[in-house]
């Protein structure tokens, strides 16, 4: 069981609960470990497209702040961590249920950090569906 | 002045007013061409991360629509686009006045076309500041 | 020990005896399974950068074969292969020894494959580093 | 006329000189000014794929130093820069003559820098067509 009064995941919450975009599209705090987060987001119009499905823009946003957290685990304490960029594959498209962001660092450099991040459709049923794959650049900021 | 009657308009603003996250988020179509789209994104709550800037997510997800919608205008009658893949380079950070979003076809091939969008931010003066490029491959798809 | 007379192994065997590149660059077949190919390049002044470490192309000609090799596996029989597209993150500056990339299909999908290759570099004393990860996607071809 | 006696210019070069793969490839230098390189990459037995086009490799390698060294005109004086990562999409399988890469700079920030490089085949008798576009992540580094 995730310990949820830990210093990592106090960390990463105290960030999150500062995202305006992602308090309102609901997303939750699964777990929190030393270059490792995940991330829930469930269905609703505010993260659908045209066909009802999730948007792409949503699964990007999730697994964009995803990677960045599990980058931020590993950051020098009291630094922030800021996206340089990052790339995502989209595998299938989904829709109802949520989505899982598995965040991972690759390469927790000084300059640099290397992460990427899977997310994974759970539909109501429980059935289970690879959704995206991202690779992204992070930069460790010393917070002011 | 755009003519929001021509047909290139509505095939594109059709799919946009089904996009519950981009209604949501107040992205308005402002100019349609064979090849080009672009987009605006007022700041709110509902776009920024920790530190009250635009979040990341929120302009991956204009970006991936300016591209997609750009291909759209392309696409043979009928057809609808799917986002394969983008990437995404942030080049500043910037709050409050509005994003605006120009997507571009590259390359219009019948299995696959790409894209670019360009994100300008245009602060409550007026000032302007690059603030991402993105580059994204697109799949034309026939409506069922 | 891999059986270097499967119809998989002279599938990616053959195409790769046709790539003037990779002939030039020494590069070998170690591994091929379905869905899974490991190659080898090893270092030399051809492969080198202006500070005599591998150079940042070479590594990315090599993550991309890997790719569209473990793809091929799993591409239609008769069909061939061809990168749309692929990123890459460079990890380490390595010289000397050589390179092992190992490509793996994430998705095999009819009109579109998403894979990922990563390269380790094997130091002359054995040491192991990881050098590049790359994300890619490849488009299966009926060959004519 | 490229003075080719001009600073700028003789620090592209004399990196360019010193990479073993480039030299080996036949790539030379064009064009030289601030944020922009122009490379050319002639056709050979040493750049081709299985199907006698130009490998993919060797426009993502030609790509990465037209935009690398666009990067080097705006860097530090006595810094060098490296690659942090890129990304290329194919527009076209393209045989013979010769290709030319256009580096640019999009953003040259302290700690990073931004760039794209669109690559063009020129066919024997002058056609012209688009054959890729990049975008990378550059790195200043003080030289040691």
């Amino acid at each position: 069981m995730q310990n949820q009064t830990s210093a990592l995941w106090q960390r990463v919450e105290s960030s999150l609960l500062k995202q305006g975009m992602m308090q309102h599209l609901g997303v939750q705090l699964l777990e929190v470990a030393e270059g490792k987060v995940i991330l829930s987001m469930p269905y609703s119009d505010k993260v659908a497209q045209q066909q009802n499905t999730f948007h792409g823009g949503a699964m990007g946003a999730l697994a964009d702040i995803a990677g960045g957290y599990a980058a931020l685990t590993m950051a020098p304490e009291g630094d922030e961590v800021t996206t340089s960029e990052y790339k995502i594959n989209f595998l299938a498209a989904c829709t109802g249920g949520h989505l899982l962001a598995t965040g991972k660092v690759i390469k927790a450099g000084k300059r640099l950090m290397v992460t990427t991040a899977e997310i994974v459709h759970i539909a109501s049923d429980g059935t289970k569906r690879d959704c995206a794959l991202m690779q992204q650049t992070i930069v460790p900021v010393v917070k002011k």
